[in-house]
């Protein structure tokens, strides 16, 4: 069994985490960190897991973690997390990081965006952990910048459409819609449950952070710089995102020929499903699951193309997908410990 | 008192003009129809009317019905509408049609996404039912189209930018959200409380309905022939419509400038109401209302236009809107009976 | 218009207050106060109100307010209300106050359960808020405690029988379940969305505050001193609260029987509504309502009754039956401001 | 690999079914029997189970699915299933049955509050499927009647207060909250969405066929017969029930005291978790698992007891509690399949 820890554990991703590992086969979590719970058993604080998982929170000493695991997962806020990921490195473990602090390869756009970056000269080494697009690199990493949630779903959606030329590159808008956990578990007036019940809005329209990280991954697999429009909304639920693309083709194509280019780039994906002709990703079919959901129509009158990709954003999109990664790191099967069927109803 | 009628009071449009027109000063209620419920009292049906609505549903007999009220409300489905109308009509009486059946000035439009059309020759003479375009018509009327959900939130949301040329007409977009009220009162699989509850999914995407009357609206305030790309997801709540509209500036313009297009527009409507700069419209703060919430960010680094509407789907994308009208028509102030607060939290 | 003032205004029970007085045609509100949100526009608090309340919220400072208001309404948590309602008082205001604190007459029962009383010489002339019970005291009063919502639903829900002595009035069990909105506005982890949305739970088992004013009421209406065991639940819903209710009859009862002694106890009361004989209360039909539906049954095979009872917390547990309390303080029409038809759906 | 089959497998208890045996080691799933989706895959019905379940519907044919399985999982309402149930058995094969039919040692009790048993001589050798109390039975058994979901969450709770007579067993009360799923995957109008969303109500108060199952078993455990008073009530949620059980001790006891029977009954259960002092059950908690999640309260003013008692009605209610009895009657581990994360947030 290797050794792994949780730096961060009292977080909805940390809780994720700490769900995922309890029931994979070839690993131990062996400390989840917590400054507001220290000390306090991780079943006192999340009753679900009474019974599952043995752990207390600890202090998040450095020095003491060092050497407790093999691979940390860091479930801190960004800022937070770039404070304490040298060290990790320094004393030989490898780290699977689910801010954005290592998800950018260029230092500016990182601090255009959020703030002074703190550990610049890992930003080389670190790699975008989705599977789908850096699999190899993932394994070899010592470092993994797991991928923002709203850019998991809108990435998957566009990358065989942009890698083989079909859409213009500019011009795109991805309208994403996401359940209440991915604002996390920490108090404010806007998540309080009777603020979100019944009632569905927008925010941070035009400005939301996960845009630059959009925009590095979908350049690339353009081959040309490009930016898109990107508006978030809350939706009364728990979990999911269901991201709503419109691009144009690049010239006039049927929606099977487009389909074929998903069949292509994801046919031996075992986290990629692409819907049957007449059904539409719904985010209760990946609830729970590592699953992202895709399905593409052509509007036949104004020649858009409609790409609707469905996950789950506290799986797919944060704690399955670097359970993913610590598959690929560890030379687990890519699945293991994600076999799970979605949540339904 | 004015005598109305409602034919067809057992949907959620019946039910929201019986609770609407319950408390309007100028109006009483003669006949509310159901098949279903025939001889049942409305109480039976709705609890929430106990003590409030003392009629009992009745059978919807045309001859029975003509002399019981100066204006109908037809809440049926549309192509029953249209087969009950002219009856309504030749007896004298005014009507508020809430189907498709009297929104399209071109019968072929019509005929191309509903079926045959069994009374075009009413369609000439029937007006549009949004106030805010048709305020003079409406009054005038003696059948009114009144407006679908989705569209109402879209052309509120465009008129002013396509009125004063500020946007290209082609290519936009409307990512529209509702609440399941919308599906209406009528048994299915899909509208059960656990197959929505927890979950979020796009639907009729590139080909519903509600997409031509759209166009024909946003092509007269345009002033040419437009085609728009429109899509309709569900949200788990019961009321709302979060409408995301996408549209490009025809030339540069600032935030301010375009907000005053909309200041211009809409500065003595009383159900419309514009966000202050730091807010977004919440389907939440105008549920029950008659008010239309509206906000527009210019996305600066892509020059894309982004409008948010907000809407109460059974209030101003139906009910609410068919009882403004009914006030037009009947020479009451225009808000009464409509001076709701919206129902927070 | 008779001039009234909010005292803590920017609590879920403040906006309902603000949601119903900005309705009421005898009143007009002066003075919302809010230490949090001093200075700010009432509707930049909660955007529901744009266009519908022009106040900016204001610091309560006891010199100013006394000469803006006729009565007050007193929205503060308990211990801070008994500290500013004296200095009201003196001013020569009335005061409706809807803390905990002067809901009780003996003085020791508060300090028990709450904390030290420091106006304790107001509690003799204090009157309990609950019309039904005490209609005549209240219009007179000077100083109004009104009721908790769980004591409204239980008391409205047994009074009948306990003042026609047809049950036994110990061995009582009310076991009640509360929407969220119950728990007020303030930020905690526990009314956040993700814990709330699809779970149930009991809370304050055998503990909770609202036990003894229940017994209050209720040993008065049974003219002997009784305890009652009560459970309250937390439902994931905005508003609402189900009580239901288990006596045991004295001596064997037919349920007709039963039915006929709330029917005299309640036959001209305006907001209580007695289910007809196959219906069962839901708080969706009273929801955002001063109604109190009421439904009986006896189990024959148990002898065991049933009292099932419905309000909503915010309406008529708390700022409904405020402004119905104002009504008869204040001489006007006892139902004014509060013909809302429930909101459904 | 053993085969087993489902028939009926379209409702939620099938498709619960599906989702467990799905991750099951030790069993294949031969066949999941629809009438009305004989011949779709069941993956075109349930998206969630695309790339997991490899199975289309078939036609409940009793001759073909005869040599099938060795173990048959019938998920129809009560009356079907006893009409399938006889030739299965005939045919060799071992059945845990879902429904109704086999509950109840007694013909009559069945035939008084369900119809006429059509297959009354299978009714001495079924087992109640309960297998903290019939482990032994359950694993010889050719035929295990699988308990509802209101009887498991009420037996669970008062079984070691009743087997070691701590309690009164007459006048106890069983207040008990479901969620939707509870009332099936048929489509009504009573679980519409809009109908349930953000309403609580109580339904067949004192007529509940739950109830003589209650009463069977608890009799077996009091070892003399008694009645219960039981009112189940709808939560606006998917899944979970929460059993508030009122019952009266013996003799003075102290909270630690009754604890400690629930701790000697259930020390070794795999299922049964007793919430520590400060935490009281959740239904959020056990979602998705077979966990039965208990707590105790005295309340030392009333002397009454409180039970509280969390299950998923959909898995420890009913398919995994199904599963469970699948385990024991094949001798596989008891947990194998079962060891499921409570699904959180």
């Amino acid at each position: 069994m290797v050794k792994v820890a949780i730096i961060g554990g009292s977080g909805y991703t940390g809780l994720e985490l700490l769900r995922l590992l309890a029931r994979h086969p070839g690993v131990t979590v062996t400390a989840a960190t917590s400054r507001e719970y220290d000390g306090k058993p991780v079943s006192a604080v999340f009753p679900a897991l009474a019974g599952i998982c043995p752990l207390n929170f600890s202090w998040p000493d450095p020095a003491r973690l060092a050497g407790m695991a093999e691979l940390f997962f860091v479930a801190l806020p960004h800022q937070t997390a770039m404070a304490v990921i040298p060290a990790l490195l320094e004393a030989g473990a490898r780290v699977v990081d689910l801010s954005a602090d290592f998800r950018f390869r260029d230092r500016a756009v990182y601090e255009d965006w959020y703030q002074e970056h703190t550990a610049p000269h890992l930003l080389a080494e670190a790699v975008y952990g989705l599977p789908e697009l850096y699999r190899e690199a993932i394994a070899a990493a010592r470092l993994v910048g797991n991928p923002g949630c709203y850019p998991t779903s809108v990435i998957l959606g566009l990358a065989p459409l942009l890698r083989e030329g079909l859409i213009e590159p500019h011009g795109i808008i991805a309208d994403c819609k996401s359940g209440v956990s991915g604002a996390g578990r920490g108090v404010s007036l806007s998540t309080l449950y009777c603020e979100v019940n019944d009632g569905f809005r927008a925010y941070k329209v035009a400005g939301h952070r996960h845009t630059p990280e959009m925009e590095q991954e979908l350049s690339r697999l353009a081959e040309e710089p490009l930016q898109i429009t990107f508006t978030p909304h809350l939706v009364p639920m728990n979990r999911g995102i269901l991201a709503t693309i419109y691009a144009t083709p690049k010239k006039p194509a049927a929606e099977g020929e487009i389909l074929a280019a998903y069949q292509r780039f994801y046919h031996q994906e075992p986290f990629i499903r692409l819907c049957p002709p007449d059904t539409l990703p719904n985010t209760a079919a990946v609830r729970g699951s590592n699953f992202c959901d895709l399905a593409i129509r052509l509007d036949k009158r104004t020649l858009r193309l409609i790409i609707v990709s469905a996950i789950d954003n506290l799986t797919r999109g944060a704690s399955g997908q670097a359970v993913h990664n610590m598959n690929l790191m560890l030379g687990f099967p890519e699945t293991q410990g994600l076999e799970i069927v979605p949540w339904t109803p």
